[in-house]
């Protein structure tokens, strides 16, 4: 029994690890079932065919890939490669170096590089963007928006909600009674506000007399008289001239461009004119990266661009807050009549920039709070680097209190108005070109040529150059003055 | 012996089956093992983060996958769900239903519905873009080309090139000894190009006569008009304005517009004026699909827009060939200082369908050869349905040899330019418009009210409505003339 009993619990303890062991080998082989047919038959695989990528995603992965890849090639932080960028030897776009930088990858220093300190591009940004790359990529279909028209005649219905609201979160201007009206830039709308300002050719009234103060942007001027010039006029059909040689005649009113802050000297502006003449309010500048907001602004004829609170200057996206119905009509008139508004891709594209900046709006991921930063410091750089000269001189800002941060600011202009102080520099743009920084002169702004602008919309490293400049000079004027000379 | 083979034998038996088990379960575990490494610890899994998702996509994997849903969403083809799309209730942007279709899936056919065929829209491509969806997509990152410049100045030096690689290959202009100048829509380069031909406004010549031979494409002159309003003049600063009231205050040369193949009748137009005028060519139409090529243009100044070759309209992009390089610069000027030309962002998304048009020419996806399908069939039709009346005619338009078809090819007009034949019908508009067809007037082409334009450039369901309409109207006619009445 004894021996009997113990072969029979032998047999019994065999047979229940063989039943074990089986059940192990089940389980591992109907895991392994399930991993195969995971892998085989997953609803992307089987749907749709994605090249064997999780993702689920089709149409848009190739797409998406050439942009990844783009974005992954190092330029040694002084450049960048674009998809759309010349193409090298290997058909690939290559890298595109910042100002004084060069070689394949842009680690080449040009040595006593002149500043470029001309234009207001605001690539002071770009780092922001990089730094929130997921959430403001976009990726159009092959068949986004091929009509003339979108949700709202030519102007998507989404974005100028966004932008409503992105007003009204920000405190800068009152949005809600007003109409919007995009453009292909803020650029264009300066004429096509003139035009919705100004009496029918038709009519007897004298044509408006477009103005500003000085100093002041130049683009009002330049394009106020490039498209007065009255160098032609519609004359019929060819019918009338063919077979023929026939070759065979006072005052109205203001128009006031006003740009608060003003470009170039940063200061909060009013119009002069005030009841005498329609107001047109340049408010490109009007955000809290750029000066403080003492409150909302509500004019009846405001103007903005995106590239100044997002930095988005190669989209051409401006827009205008317009009070009365006539003007905002005569404005779209004028917008489809001569290039039909801002592109629709550009729309969509806008459209989550600016859900992005609104979403994010006094949290740690504030744009504001960032260009703030950036443009302070370049500043205090600026203006402690200018102090130690008896050469040059900038504009007084003072801080102020702003309903945005909802604390007193320190000045963070996007131009610095140079006043060049010596006697013999009576040409302050050929003073600084001497000392190889490029500005722009105050002669543009219907200013004296004492005065240039000192632009503080650029890259990083064009800031670095530029201060390098001014280091130069600053020590250089040191060094004159201690050799009892003045000349640069 | 026998007793003790036989339990040797089953002894070793069980233990060879036992090693055997023992091999399935060890095989079978370490199966498991990899597939849960491979799992858990794959590169992309490992290295990028991505979300379980193999394609090694990162930043650019929430736009692709919204995009790709916004795309399967269905609308019973009778409408489509955009990005930028309005959103609904649930958050989501909803279907845009075709004209004469609604409903959530826009699967509701409007009754007896007036049959818009007013403007231009070239949606008759948009299958051809569906259909290649993977190789017309594009994925912006949020720092794409943030600076005002680009490769060339305003203008993508990779573009220009493709561009002039399509018009060589096509063979529809000569290209490479031109310049190219780019704008937001070809309709920016109507006065642009007025603008760069026209003397000087300081200048003592007389200004520029603007003609073109009816019937003509209206915007010509809508715009040289609307930009020659002679309706404001730059009259300095506000000092000279504020504390004042001071208010005291020929014939030129011929600028000829030809459109060919010409819009609204399709007929290839050659300049009335010659020599006394300067010819502004607008090619928009001259691409295969629309026309015979009988051989590369060679005109000093020729205009084309993206709008009709590959269908995106909402982009707003053309862009002109010009020879003379004063002319050239003037035009770039006027861009320039107008709205810094075409959005950086339509330029990148172009590179993509120029290059992909251009890979695929005369090959099984052509786009040309597909459009031209498109066009003749919508043209076969219509012509079918209109020889059964005598209320209407068309123009005649015979079949030509085509050098990029290189054989005899159908006509396939963009629009049919419709002439009431009936004393009654005096104006043809008014008459099509009764009977629930919405063209537009040849009055608007300086041509006789008896002449009206259809547009054939519109979605498959549009051009469908159309034909219904027309057949009603067929119909009518012929239950009229059984009657002996000719009333509509």
């Amino acid at each position: 029994m004894e021996a009997a009993g113990g072969e029979q619990h032998e047999t019994r303890r065999r047979a229940g690890a063989g039943l074990a062991l089986l059940g192990v080998v089940y389980s591992s082989l109907l895991l392994n079932a399930i991993f195969v047919a995971h892998h085989f038959l997953s609803p992307s695989r089987l749907l749709l065919r994605d090249d064997g990528c999780g993702c689920g995603l089709t149409w848009s992965l190739q797409a998406a890939r050439e942009a990844e890849a783009v974005a992954a090639v190092e330029c040694s932080g002084h450049g960048q490669v674009f998809v759309d960028g010349v193409a090298g030897e290997d058909g690939r776009p290559g890298c595109e170096c910042n100002s004084c930088f060069g070689g394949p990858d842009c680690s080449l220093r040009t040595p006593n590089c002149t500043a470029d300190a001309d234009s207001g591009n605001p690539l002071f940004l770009e780092p922001y963007w990089r730094r929130h790359a997921a959430a403001s990529a976009v990726v159009f279909s092959g068949w986004h928006r091929m009509s003339y028209t979108t949700t709202g005649g030519f102007q998507s219905v989404e974005l100028e909600r966004q932008i409503r609201r992105l007003h009204g979160a920000v405190g800068n201007a009152v949005a809600d009674d007003k109409h919007l009206v995009f453009a292909s830039g803020s650029l264009q709308l300066i004429n096509a506000l003139v035009h919705a300002l100004s009496p029918d050719a038709t009519a007897a009234s004298p044509p408006s007399r477009v103005v500003a103060a000085a100093p002041y942007y130049p683009a009002y001027r330049q394009q106020t008289s490039m498209f007065d010039g009255r160098e032609y006029r519609w004359a019929g059909t060819t019918a009338l001239w063919a077979n023929s040689s026939r070759a065979n005649s006072t005052d109205g009113t203001f128009i006031e461009f006003v740009t608060s802050p003003n470009n170039p000297d940063a200061l909060l502006r009013e119009p002069v004119l005030r009841g005498s003449a329609a107001a047109i309010v340049d408010h490109a500048y009007y955000w809290p990266h750029f000066t403080h907001i003492p409150a909302p602004a509500d004019e009846d004829i405001m103007m903005f661009t995106v590239s100044k609170p997002s930095g988005h200057a190669g989209s051409r996206f401006g827009w205008a807050l317009i009070r009365d119905d006539e003007v905002a009509k005569r404005a779209l008139e004028y917008l489809r009549d001569s290039n039909m508004g801002a592109s629709r891709d550009t729309q969509l594209r806008m459209l989550g920039i600016f859900k992005f900046m609104l979403a994010n709006l006094r949290g740690k991921d504030d744009i504001f709070a960032f260009g703030h930063d950036v443009m302070r410091s370049r500043w205090l750089r600026l203006s402690a680097a200018v102090s130690r000269t008896r050469r040059i001189t900038l504009q007084k800002i003072a801080p102020q209190y702003c309903t945005y941060f909802g604390r007193v600011r320190e000045p963070s202009p996007a131009y610095a108005w140079v006043k060049c102080e010596m006697e013999e520099d009576e040409d302050c743009y050929e003073a600084l070109l001497k000392a190889n920084i490029i500005t722009r002169s105050g002669v543009q702004y219907e200013a004296s040529s004492r005065y240039t602008r000192i632009s503080l919309l650029k890259s990083d490293d064009d800031f670095d150059v530029l201060m390098e400049r001014l280091e130069d000079l600053v020590d250089a004027d040191k060094y004159d003055d201690s050799n009892g000379s003045s000349s640069m």
